[in-house]
């Protein structure tokens, strides 16, 4: 199969990333169905022209009409929803996602999966702080990663085809990571940032602060705004690795005490300049 | 002493802030010299209107004329300043700087100044990840916090004309904190925040990481380019103030490690919801 326009396409879960997903889609020219549980944001949906059909039921002649269906679900209704109404996907059909964690997904789902319909892993490295299919947008996609995550049980044509997607949706890279250094990457590029966030946000209960605070506070704490829902269950999906970095960086962040106390500037002014140099990596092209 | 327009301004030390401090006072009308180590540095400035006069030598003249200096050295060369050429000032004169550290400077430069001459310290919030009288840019006070340090010694004149300093450069607010506040302050929202960069930045060597890091990352690590020597030097000035505020940190970080490390789920959604709902403070308005 070959991502043409003449194929039908079905997003479950109309979120923020469903609907960016939908948005992009109808842009390109797509036929895009949607399943979601609520029936406010299949309106949203249909009024903004961001899908062809919508619905909150399990409509299985809506499901097995699909040759792609895009997962925009939390990890545990995901795997939960394949379990219960994978009778109905057509035979050939090919399943993606957008889970932000793969190890405790992507296994469960291509071993429980029919012989005849195939599921290849992705991960949209955007989001935004706010949430629902009114804050969603395709133009987070635009300077952002698109990960495809493939395990020996896939074909290389559903990985071209996944790859496609993420051209299509204008991703500005496109890469492929096994589940574990996916899961690893994720780890300490998202999650422990996330960890760092909530935590300086929570540790000073002084009042007034904000009156005082800069652009380093508030760049460190931007992502302090969290989903609770979501991320608790992304963190507790990837604890072996994201225990992994944090006990990492407590470690870096120990040692920069300890040169803070015994006075050793010149340690400190080492730490400093290895973190500028590597930070120059990270710069936007 | 008002701040009007036919007072003359004195800047010692012409780099980032020095050379924003130049600007703006050049564009609202005052007359501007300077003295700074590098003759690049008031060729510069001279070449680009935002001085009047510079030196790269001590001229007792010069300083003789000042009604105002502004000193925007770092804290150790600052008091030393002071304890070799005071004798030049005229008497009379106010004495500010841009030092981000207080404790471990004005109490020092107030005791051994002369009678006649009054220090009032400042701590303009802003700056920029490159240094130097190049990169300098009255701008950067437009969105930050101008505060205003007084101890027992300073007079309501001086005060006042320190605030007028703020104003006139256009930062958005102006407020007052005693020295401790502003360097328990300082070492929680500027110091701790950089420190969590620059373990961040130095935690992990894998490579590659810079294909696939997403705005978090980026955000949380803005700060770890860093000037390693004016930095360290501010570290090890706030010392007693910032290691607290490390260890408060590192107290929570702690407490959300366990709570991941025990499927704690209600305790991290309830550490999330917290930060959700402290970060709203800090939005910019």
């Amino acid at each position: 199969m070959k991502l043409i326009k003449k194929i039908d396409i079905l997003i479950v879960g109309l979120g923020l990333l469903g609907g960016s997903y939908a948005k992009g889609l109808k842009k390109m020219g797509f036929s895009v169905s949607a399943i979601t549980k609520s029936r406010s944001s299949v309106d949203y949906a249909l009024k903004n022209g961001m899908i062809d059909y919508g619905t909150t039921e399990i409509e299985p002649d809506i499901i097995a009409k699909a040759d792609l269906v895009i997962f925009a679900l939390y990890p545990h209704i995901f795997v939960d929803w394949i379990a219960k109404y994978q009778q109905y996907f057509k035979s050939g059909c090919i399943l993606t996602d957008v889970t932000g964690v793969k190890g405790s997904v992507v296994y469960k789902v291509q071993d429980m999966l029919r012989e005849d319909v195939e599921f290849i892993a992705a991960h949209p490295m955007a989001g935004k702080e706010v949430a629902g299919v009114q804050n969603s947008d395709d133009a987070i996609f635009h300077a952002a990663n698109y990960i495809v995550v493939p395990t020996e049980k896939n074909t290389p044509e559903a990985i071209e085809l996944c790859r496609s997607l993420g051209e299509i949706l204008g991703f500005k890279q496109i890469a492929e990571l096994s589940v574990s250094e996916h899961d690893e990457m994720i780890a300490f590029l998202s999650q422990l940032t996330h960890c760092i966030a909530i935590s300086l946000m929570c540790c000073n209960n002084s009042e007034g602060l904000e009156k005082y605070t800069g652009d380093s506070f508030r760049d460190l704490t931007r992502i302090a705004r969290i989903n609770d829902e979501m991320w608790s269950e992304l963190f507790l999906s990837n604890k072996a690795a994201l225990l992994n970095e944090m006990d990492r960086f407590k470690s870096t962040f120990d040692e920069l005490y300890d040169k803070i106390k015994n006075d050793d500037r010149k340690g400190i002014r080492d730490m400093m300049r290895l973190s500028t140099e590597r930070r120059g990596l990270f710069d936007k092209v």
